[in-house]
């Protein structure tokens, strides 16, 4: 199977509908993450070096190191779910694959809460052309920690 | 700009992250919308043909149409948005520019709404093993349709 982050989009979207349980609910938390942290990024982008933000320009770069980096991990964390669970199925739900399928929504859960509060300060001080961008980017982290919470209690 | 369905994962998240203001919210809000009409899917064919759940088997198959129509409209959708957009910068916020643009989240937030009741089923009666995918859908589906009001709100 191919790398999530190497797929064609619909690719992906068609692996997600097929009768296979993976990549499933927890691979699209993680994505969901993704998606969230990308979008943190933008607003970012659209505030720094824009005279009317100079005041928020150093705390948005920080903000964008790290929205940067949680975008990557997210999207290994979209695929180890996706391996984890084809594991579980492989060893027949044995209890040491279900601990190891519930350490991947673990981190994606705790990643998910830093983006929420990447996505509010963006919300809060970001460009105002672009705060619906980071409203969505509030909600879709929230998502994502909710549906990977949702994914560690499943593998308990 | 290649198209969003034919783009690769990381690609797209990349194009998201620029310091474009297309692709933005409102094409992640479609994009939630055909995770979530993907994660049905799946629900749907795990419990279609399984004798346990041979009582709900015609309406999950019903359910299951739906699904892969909207998700098949909803990467379109995600296309549209970032299209509209593009233009809206090209016609320096034109009323007729933004007017378009606000049709597009218009259709999202109507599809959002069909989504959420599918996964409402998917959740009610799919498979009880994929029940946490079936959780996370009705979320998606939910921030769709919340991000896709705020975009059309953003362009009224």
């Amino acid at each position: 199977m191919p790398q999530i982050k190497k797929q064609i989009v619909e690719d992906f979207l068609n692996d997600l509908a097929s009768g296979s349980p993976a990549p499933g609910g927890g691979s699209v938390a993680a994505l969901a993450g993704a998606h969230s942290a990308a979008l943190v990024s933008m607003v970012c982008r659209l505030t720094i070096d824009k005279k009317k933000y100079k005041d928020v320009e150093k705390e948005m770069k920080e903000v964008l190191k790290k929205s940067e980096k949680l975008r990557e991990r997210f999207l290994i964390l979209a695929e180890e779910d996706k391996s984890a669970f084809l594991n579980v199925i492989r060893e027949k739900y044995s209890a040491k694959s279900l601990k190891k399928a519930a350490a991947v929504p673990a981190e994606t859960t705790k990643l998910a809460n830093e983006v929420i509060k990447l996505a509010k300060i963006a919300k809060q001080k970001g460009n105002k052309n672009a705060i619906t961008d980071a409203k969505i980017a509030v909600d879709l982290a929230q998502v994502a920690k909710k549906g990977a919470i949702l994914n560690v209690e499943a593998n308990l």
